[in-house]
């Protein structure tokens, strides 16, 4: 079977292997954050929604497993496709490791995750070498439910990549504010890549204050730390999934 | 002009973004680390190499940038390719803001970075959820030729994937031994994705006390945490840039 990676929304944004993949599928499992819109593209396919929504497990992932295990057993070519890259945040380790104690060989076909298309919708790079180390990309919320360590985070003197937080905008910027200034600029960029993707600037000071109002749950990654100052708020290019940055923007 | 992502290597893991604006290319500024091969999506291209190998500045930033600026100016299209994702580690956020202050609009195009081709050579997620929380992503020196702060990496308990750190692997075992147990698992994947494609799994202590044999200027990306244990040593498959495991592996 094929682990592949859907990219962050721009169908464009897919690599030649994953259309290859696609296109040879005989049964594609579609998460939920995945533009419906990809099953054009594996048009000999079975379509099969197992899309979980952050709080509402409405496919448990143990189903998902016996799922693709059953297809894969059956001699069909199986492709599971994920948002991003498959390989972080997906829970791909656990399908892997299902699959792998199945005997059911596994190839995975890499994609861009959310943060890099937020990144370019800004015209920013991630690790602006004048600004900080590297980048974090982290949840919002950790899997025994409680957050990371912040602290440990800020003072790594890497851009923070915040995925599955917009719903805790609040308690983020709280977690951050002891040990990051509270002018540090923040991002959040949601639908990146897509038609209705929106940018926004703010800072972490900001961010807490205005939390109240700004929740949603809606998906978005959140960018943090010095290296966001350079961001620009864009104009969308004529091309879907493009950006261009009016002259001296 | 555009700012292009070349991604690990396999020329199959371009996205369609990136082989549509390679076809319509006038000039290709093409990094040392960019397959040369990528030249034969660009009929139409003039080809200049400015790459800079680590410690052997090849090609001066600021001439790239100026040629960049050239080229744009004189109302060609002009498309800088760069490694991995152009956002991440390879002076992006310079060569953006040389270009936005001469009127030129820029324009990015994502792709896939090292190390998740590094992690899909291994067949693990770099976030698996039981073994950590996310995923650092920092290089082995810093701007001012210090070290990262390999404590406050340590403490945030996502997985670290270091780039650039070939020629320093006994300084960043070493580094990291005092804050994470001897015992975590170590992978260093060279040429992801690549037909050399080269992957070995050892541990922090290993790599401390074996490093002077195994130090090599050659590109690779370093995995460290425990969601590393889940790795395996890889077949390739018969086409290339795909990594099969054995049934049962």
């Amino acid at each position: 079977m094929v682990l592949l990676s859907a990219g962050p929304g721009d169908l464009d944004l897919l690599t030649l292997k994953a259309v290859k993949a696609l296109a040879a599928a005989d049964v594609l499992l579609l998460d939920e954050l995945v533009d419906p819109l990809i099953a054009t593209l594996a048009p000999s396919a079975r379509v099969v929604r197992v899309g979980k929504r952050a709080g509402c497990r409405s496919t448990p992932q143990s189903f998902i497993c016996r799922l693709t295990r059953r297809y894969a057993l059956q001699g069909l070519n199986v492709v599971r496709v994920k948002g991003g890259d498959a390989l972080m945040f997906g829970r791909a380790g656990e399908e892997i490791a299902f699959l792998r104690a199945a005997g059911i060989g596994v190839r995975i076909i890499n994609g861009v995750s959310a943060a890099f298309a937020a990144a370019a919708a800004l015209g920013i790079s991630l690790t602006h070498r004048e600004h900080c180390h590297g980048v974090t990309f982290v949840t919002a919320h950790t899997h025994d439910h409680g957050e990371p360590d912040w602290g440990a985070l800020a003072r790594t003197g890497t851009t923070l990549a915040i995925y599955m937080g917009m719903s805790r905008l609040a308690s983020l910027a709280a977690g951050l504010l002891p040990h990051l200034p509270a002018a540090t600029p923040v991002a959040i960029v949601q639908g990146a890549s897509r038609a209705g993707e929106h940018c926004r600037l703010t800072t972490l000071r900001a961010l807490r204050d205005a939390s109240s109002q700004t929740t949603t749950d809606a998906p978005g990654v959140i960018l943090v730390g010095a290296a966001i100052a350079d961001a620009r708020v864009c104009e969308r290019g004529a091309e879907l999934g493009t950006t261009m940055w009016a002259v001296g923007g």
